[in-house]
């Protein structure tokens, strides 16, 4: 079984409040030095079997279709890891 | 500028119900063998000045007390890549 990541994040010109918020609170909490701050979702997916060129095809359909609003949010996809033997069920 | 990345997903023991809705609807939707799905959050940070040692234990830090909840959270944070100048403020 591998490990396929699908991160999902606001596109540079959509507003990202959730990340506005995260970066004017970080002075307040003595961090300085953060010139921007964007939150996004990051989906980790095991998938059975083989990862090869269908694979990844189906995962980007699905990332594209369900994961992901690609109106305003982009996406990347990347295999991530073969799992541990133990993880497998 | 560069870009720091901080990746916080749930740890493995906590029962993760946004993945899990998601892994349940994909077969509904048509996409089969995903065996588990786990979704999490992205911070993207654009920091100011060179990344080194005591800019990435800083973001550690950040990260530790205010981006995860290191209860219920695991968080890994990764360089990503030099902004472009065009971006630059």
């Amino acid at each position: 079984m591998a490990r396929v990541v699908v991160d999902v994040m606001l596109k540079p010109e959509i507003l990202d409040p959730q990340g506005q918020a995260v970066q004017r609170a970080l002075p307040r909490l003595g961090f300085a030095g953060i010139a921007d701050v964007r939150q996004g979702k990051r989906f980790e997916l095991e998938v059975e079997g083989p990862v090869d060129e269908a694979a990844l095809a189906r995962i980007h359909e699905m990332a594209e279709t369900f994961l992901a609003n690609t109106v305003i949010e982009d996406f990347v996809v990347k295999v991530e890891s073969e799992v541990p033997a133990e993880v497998q069920s």
